[in-house]
């Protein structure tokens, strides 16, 4: 039960977006430009960003949620339950383990990222800009996380939910959908 | 030193902001609209809860520039001071040290936040729209916080840039200056 008087059928994030449209028009914009705008770094590298910093933080909505976007993306399931399991052996470039261990970092509090940590990201050719993509996706999904989780919004168990949600994001990205999620209603779970 | 190349004269947040334009963007879209837009809760009520939060995670610079914005809305520093210390015995009404709890508890991790600790905030008069928007506010900063010292970024020791900087947040928000924080060159600290 939410904390708040959302619509019912408006599982995690979805209903705190609709609750609220004029913070989350800036927000959805936001996301859409750091995880499908124009950048060196894959549409699937980002939502493993936003993957392994969702884990860290156990937010189960967000976690699936993007999980099943990287999924969706890549057109298999191992590497993101790698990259969740361990970074160090996860099937992922060197760069990338390096930025999502700046992720990971992020995770738990900014000081923690070191200038080592740091340092192998560009020793594996990572540029000032995926550096600074990384380290603000991973702030964002702080930010997501604890919205989500902090108003007690529900997370569906059905994978079918995620699944979706997954085409969605890959299809439509981050902007509000034109209906409004009507058709949510109808696969209510 | 940040990790990134940012121009040296702006620290903290205002030199990320300047890195990467379109999304700074709808970022200071959605602060304003947040903690200036029209609310139930004050400005000053508002910087608090980014104070309180900044301060959990240790953000110097965050802290010491919303605490600076709290002081100018309130015309003085013992209540900043108090809430950081003691939200309990903090000289704020009943329903912001519930609403503050909450904000502290985001913090954390948005799990943290109990059904008791929402209802005391209702049991003291706490809107929807209330609850959310601090949790939001929560969530907010735990993104700035990390997007700043996740970077590098460094703080002025200065008070003076931080009450230059309190006005500049009380007077024109959180928008970018029209003349892109050019001020600040001729105030390098």
């Amino acid at each position: 039960m939410p904390y708040i008087n959302i619509e019912a059928h408006l599982p995690g994030v979805t209903g705190l977006l609709e609750f609220r449209k004029d913070t989350s028009g800036p927000l959805r914009e936001l996301t859409q430009i750091l995880l499908r705008g124009h950048s060196t770094l894959s549409e699937a590298e980002r939502e493993l960003i936003a993957t392994v910093v969702s884990s860290k933080n156990e937010c189960v909505y967000c976690t699936t949620s993007h999980t099943a976007a990287a999924d969706a993306y890549l057109g298999e399931n191992e590497t993101s339950k790698k990259v969740k399991e361990n970074i160090e052996t996860a099937p992922v470039t060197d760069k990338m383990k390096a930025l999502l261990n700046i992720a990971l970092l992020v995770g738990g509090n900014g000081k923690n990222v070191s200038p080592e940590a740091i340092q192998k990201a560009k020793d594996n050719n990572a540029s000032d800009m995926e550096i600074h993509d990384t380290v603000m996706i991973a702030a964002l999904f702080c930010f997501y996380n604890r919205y989500v989780d902090g108003l007690g919004t529900y997370a569906p168990t059905d994978p079918v939910y995620y699944s979706d949600m997954a085409l969605r994001l890959k299809e439509k990205g981050y902007y509000r959908p034109k209906d409004g999620y009507e058709e949510l209603k109808n696969k209510q779970l």
